[in-house]
This record gives C-alpha cells, structure tokens and sequence, in this order.
C-alpha cells in the first residue's frame, strides 16, 4: 500500500509518546526501523537539547549519516564535534557529496584533512572539487554524479548502455552530452530518450538551448533561474565551458529556503541558522548583541528628548503625545522598508525604476502624512483642547512620514552598495532616523512656535 | 551553444535600452522573440504602471498566456480584467491545467464561468475538478496531465507505449500505477524504467512506498513533504484512493517562495501580492489600514503616559528615559515573536516543546534583563546623578523583558489557535503589550516609590 503522510505523523506521535512514557527500547525501534531519516531529523530539530542527545545516542550508526545531511548546520555542528575523523568519514560514505561537503563545512579545518585522509581516492578527488569554490556558490552545490553521454551514437546505445547501471543517480531528468574535451554541448532528457525513436542519434535530439551555470555564480542566482524556468537539473560548468557536475532542484529549495528564512529572522536580529531549541546561555548571549545595538539608538532617541526638558516641563501633554510621532514614523519607513528589500530579493529593483519608486512613495508618504497627521491633530485637540498642540503634532507626523519613507526606501541601496545586508541592519538604523526625526520635529516645533 | 543566464541578462538590459531610447520596434522584436515568456514577465513586475501597459501592448497574443502564467496574482487579475472570456479561453488554452485554474480565480465568478462555457468540453471537465477544490489546497495544484499503466505489464511494453508518445508532460520523473478501478497502487520511476530488464513486468519493479497526497490536503503540507523527501512530483488521490493527477515541484517552489514572503511582507502590515510597482493611490489605501491600527495601539501608549503627567511634571527625566523602557520591550519580543513564527512555519513546536520553549525564554529573559538594567542603570546615574531613577528603570526593564518574553512566546500559539495569522497580528498586539507595560511599569514605579 501506499504511505500516507498521516502514517509519518502517527508515527512521529508514538515517538513522542513512547518518549514521554521512557519506554527508550520502543523510542529506539521506530527510530531506527519506523521512521525515514528526514523524519528523524525532523524530530532531533523539534527536541529540546537533553531530549536531543539521548534521540541521537539511539540513531543506528549506518543511518547517522543519512539523519545528519537533513539537520540544520548548527545541529550539523553540534553532533560532529564529538566524533573522530574516521567516524565522519565512515557517517558520510554513502551521501551525495555536496551533502559531505556541507557537512564537512562544519567541522574545523584541520578535521576536514584528517577526513579527506582517510576516504578513498577517487571520494577525496571529487571532494576537494566541490570543497575548492565557495559554500554559496554553483561550485559549492554541486554534485559530481552526473552520467555523460557522446552525441554520435543512437538512442538505441544509449538505452543499452543504461541498462548496464543498476541505477540511475537521484534527481536525472537528463544525461549530459559532451565532446571528446569534456566540454558540455546539450542534454537529452529522459523524456526525449523515451518517446524518441532509437534509430536517431543524440545530436539529433539532445536539446541544446539547456540553462548552463557556471562554478562560479552564487546560489541566489542559480536559484532564480531554476525558479523561473522551472528547472529539476542543471549541468556546471567551469569558466573553460568543461562541464564539472549538475546541480538539483532539491538542493535549490534548500537555498531557496534558507534565503527567504534568512531576511525574516534579520529583521529581528536572529541568525537564519538559529536553532528554535538551542540552551537558554547561547540564546541569551546571542540576543544580548542585538539588544545593546537597539539600546544605543534607544539612548539616542533620549538625548534629543533631553534637548527639550524645559519644554516638557511646562507642556507635559507633549512627553505624553511624543511617542505617537515616533511610532508612526516607525511604522511607516518599515513598510517601504520591507518592500524594498524584498524587491531587491527579488530581483525587481534596478536604477532604471528604482526613481519611479522613491518618488511614488513619497506622494504615498504625502497622502497619509496628511490623512493622518489631520486624525491625530483632530484627537489631540479633543483631548487636550489645544490648537496650538494639534497643529504642531500634525506637522510632526507629515515631516515624520516623508523622512519615514526617504529612509526606507534609499537605506536598502546604500547598504547594499557598501556590502551591508539591508536585512539585518536597515530596521535599527530605520528605527534610529524614525525616532531621532520624531521627537527632534515634534519638540523642536513646540519649543519654536508654542512657548 | 548552450544558452548562458548572461545572455538573458544582456538581452533584458537591451530591452531597457531600447525602451529608454524610445524605440518601441525594438522592444516589439526583443520581447517576442529574444526573451523567455519567464524573462518577459519579469520584466512587466519591474516596470512602473505606464511602462508595464506599453510592454503589455506589446506582447504577441499567442505569447500572453505563456507570459500571464507567470505573473503575480496581483498583476493576471490587473491585465485579465481588460479580456473577452473568449480571448482569456484563448491565451489560456496552451497551459497547463493547474496553471488555467490559477489565473481564472483573478476572475469574477461570472466570468470564470463564460470562459468555461467557451472551452472544449474535455479541458472544462479537467478545470472544474481542479477549481472544485480549495486554491490553497492539494486539489488546487495539481495537474491532470498524468500518464498511467497498469502493473500487469512489461517493461518493453511500457517503452513501447511511450513511444506512440510525441513527448511526455514536463516534470514526468514517473509514470502512474493504477488498477481497473483508477486506484492508485505505486509507481515506476523513468530512472527504474530504463536500467530494468524489458521483460519484468511493472508490478516487479515499481515501487509501493510512494508519498501520496490527499486532494483536500493543504498546500503547505504539501510543501513540507516535497521539501523533506526530496521530490519532483507526487501523486494526488481522493478520499477513496482514486487517482486525480499529480503535482509536481515547480508549483511547489511557488507555494515555498510564496509561504515565507508572506511572513516577511506580513510582519510590516503588507499583502504578500503587493505589487512592487503599484501606483501611488493604491498603495497609499492599503498602508493607510495599517497605520491606522498601529495608531490605536500608540494611542492606548499616550493613555498610559497621561496617566501619570503629574508625576512627569515633577521628574522630566521620566519623559526622557520612557521611550528606552519601551523600545527594549518591543525589540526583546519581536525576537521571541520571529522565532516561534518561524517554529511554526517549520512545523518545530509542538505541545510537547512548547513548555520547555517557553522556559527558556523566560531564563533568557531574565538574564538579559538583569544584564541589561544594570547597564542602563548605571548610564542613567551617570547622565541624571539620581540613584532612585537609576533603580526604578532598571526594575522596569527587567519586568518588560519578561512580558515581552512571556507575549512573544504565548501570542502566537494563541492566535493561531484562534485562526488569527500571527504573522500579521503578532507584532502589533506585541507592541501594544511591551509599550504599555513598558510606560506603566517605569512611570508607575516612579510615582509610588519615587515621588
């Protein structure tokens, strides 16, 4: 019968049940027996740290390997730390290599030589080839286990020579065409080698308009083409135009994934790797950085309310009205903010309409700098029946909005032009501007007009 | 030669250009015959209002459907609404089922219908079925497109059988094993089907343990399954196991892409279709919303502060440390808030690890807390030379970390139990939280232990 993803989930619960109860010998059975080693891996990342490592002492040896490749890298870490090069060697001897070079990536240095020592030769050459381009790069993400083909000999060969392979490797959707150099020219897909007639030859058939990446281009950008020409494979080649390996769609929604994930959690300040289970010390060691940053700017903002103590002394509406200004302000330039940076991900961005953009968000900004800025002035008058006040806080709010959207919309470029990730860092320096120009126009207007 | 993606970046910086230039000839040719529909639609997404209806005017009809396809909701609805319901039956008539489906629910329901009325009779049987089921959900993205055989066959019959093919649908990695009933029962991969023996028939080699999807299930668990095992497509069956189609993992990286925009888009009040380039007057009602909301929750703040203005009168130091107050509160809870969103996005919480989550947020708080008041605490005896204020911001601060924590954590567990989205309610409500604790714990402590 076929496997229901509600068996999976069943399973996962008389996991955790058997967890609960401390029936360990059952917990180890569907580990090891019931469970596919995503599932484990699933159940690792969803276990706190001391629940984690009795789960993880249970996991058979010849599926550690398996197990490992789904964790994050930081879980990845966590378990390599305590084995010996032999151990990782012996763990990851059945993995894709991209999947070992991942893994590997983790490990110190001079544990990754004492790996490579101890494989087999025609493993470590491989290795070293994906281990030699970048982690985020096509290079890093490749695999070696591609089959190649010549483009001279008929379908009829080819399906012969197939039938030789006990199988075929994950993820073909096509073999590689290359000349006698090595040198990619085409790609037959399996759905042309089946519908084909086997007399033909490959060049015949083999399409050779196929998406080619080279070594060199970083993940993001493999991920848009394969995003948008919706892709299950892709050859890469060296800058010589040899092809090297391929690189699957699998791999890509890792990257995919983890691209999305990571501008979410900067925007609050958190590693994308972050473990949800990691010990209270590292969690609060971690936070306590991103909270000092946000107290720095926090004590800016405080310094210009101290400009105008005096002001606040003889109108205390306004310490009570002056965080409106600042909050919405806040609001506002993250919006465009958000926009931008997700724009910029996307690839949507380019000097080209980047103008049309600032100026349509500062007639945004106008608009609901003025509806606004006439519903606060409204309430802060029925409040407190000043005129005076209503009228200062509306102008705040205007001027608020307009720096709000400036911000929001030029700090993304400028950053990324410097090499700064606009994820991470635009929403504190937003914050610091939003605030700062907040109290700055609100007070400063009332000390000049209202005293 | 193979096509390089530099290529398809130089020809889209001709297209610009040549638009720049004026000379609508060009981009006429360069649209319709250099760029792929996917680089075409691109194009329309980053391009402002006037430019994208001069390009739009542009495209061939026979390419629009193509280039619809791959387009934003946000941006089909916008061009769809111009069309006759025979020239949407028209543009649409080369796509794949899943796709068709897709653009018609841009449609009013009206409309829908006149353009089912003007189809042939087997593509509107196949489109009801899949606009019978929820967009969201399994049944709403998957493909009719399938090719079933049964297990009592060879090999070399299968490969016959293909054969009669012209080509197979795209993303075919397996061909379909149904009995006389239509009931799924496993499947034969291409990659088995070629290195097999022709003469074992299906049943022999294909295999049972297939992931198979229900059609009522929803997309994101869709998404996990295809993400953790690794797939390219999958079957779809109904509740009695019949098959419906497949879905394969282009609509799936859709579904990704789209479920962690929607979180990153969310958390600043925006729609995850926002249309990056969407004119002025649009944008500025949908922002409009959600500072009108935001404004409620500053103005419950402002309440809290006027609370206490007689207080504020006495001590303005008050009024200028209360914004640090708030703004560690709201920081420390939007990290908690991020990470349990995301834990839940992954499927990581449970209510088995939720307890030990929410401790450790609570240790992490409290250390960060403590850690955090002194610092500040000291900064305020140094600035003011007042040891009472010095102690009351450091008590409050200690005492937002925790609420924010304890909010963060318990927020969208709540909401999501109550079918609120927490990635768009969460950081509002949060805020209001940590603001008003913030400014009733510092001015409340003040006014009882410091006046």
């Amino acid at each position: 019968m076929a496997q229901h993803s509600e068996k999976a989930k069943a399973r996962l619960n008389s996991v955790n049940a058997a967890l609960e109860s401390g029936s360990l010998a059952t917990v180890q059975r569907l580990i090891n027996s019931g469970l596919a080693p995503q599932d484990v891996a699933h159940l690792l990342e969803s276990s706190p740290p001391k629940v984690r490592e009795i789960l993880w002492e249970l996991v058979d040896s010849e599926l550690e390997g398996e197990v490992l490749q789904h964790l994050s890298e930081e879980l990845q870490g966590h378990f390599l730390r305590d084995m010996t090069a032999e151990q990782v060697a012996n763990v990851t001897s059945d993995l894709d290599i991209d999947d070992v070079a991942d893994i590997l990536q983790q490990l110190p240095e001079r544990v990754t030589q004492e790996v490579l020592d101890v494989m087999d030769q025609q493993d470590r050459s491989r290795l070293e080839q994906v281990l030699g381009y970048p982690e985020d790069s096509a290079g890093g993400l490749m695999n070696t286990d591609t089959i190649t083909i010549r483009a001279d000999i008929t379908l009829e060969v080819v399906l012969r020579y197939l039938r030789r392979h006990k199988e075929l490797p994950d993820m073909t959707d096509a073999l590689l065409v290359v000349n006698r150099n090595n040198e990619f020219i085409g790609s037959l897909s399996l759905r042309k080698l089946l519908v084909g007639d086997p007399q033909q030859t490959v060049r015949e058939v083999m399409s050779t308009d196929t998406r080619v990446i080279h070594a060199s281009q970083h993940e993001t950008e493999v991920a848009k083409l394969f995003e948008r020409h919706d892709l299950v494979s892709a050859p890469v080649v060296d800058a010589q135009g040899q092809l090297l390996g391929r690189i699957t769609i699998d791999d890509v929604v890792d990257v995919i994934r983890e691209t999305a994930d990571h501008s979410l959690m900067s925007m609050a300040g958190l590693d994308d790797e972050e473990d949800t289970f990691a010990p209270a010390l590292k969690t609060s060691r971690r936070r306590a950085v991103w909270l000092g940053i946000n107290l720095i700017t926090a004590f800016m903002a405080s310094a210009v309310i101290g400009l105008f103590d005096a002001t606040i002394e003889k109108v205390v509406a306004l310490a009570v009205l002056m965080p409106i200004v600042a909050s919405m302000g806040g609001i506002a330039g993250s919006q465009v903010l958000t926009l931008v940076i997700r724009g910029q991900a996307l690839g949507h961005l380019s000097s080209a309409n980047f103008r049309w953009l600032f100026n349509r968000e500062l007639i945004v900004a106008a608009i609901n700098g003025v509806l606004w800025a006439l519903v606060i002035a409204a309430i802060t008058l029925l409040w407190f029946g000043d005129p005076g006040i209503a009228a200062i806080i509306g102008a705040a709010i205007i001027i608020n909005l307009l720096v709000a959207a400036v911000s929001g919309a030029a700090l993304p470029l400028i950053m990324k032009a410097r090499g700064i990730d606009p994820a991470l860092a635009g929403s504190v320096v937003l914050t610091t501007v939003t605030d700062v120009v907040g109290f700055l126009s609100f007070l400063g207007l009332a000390t000049l007009f209202y005293l």
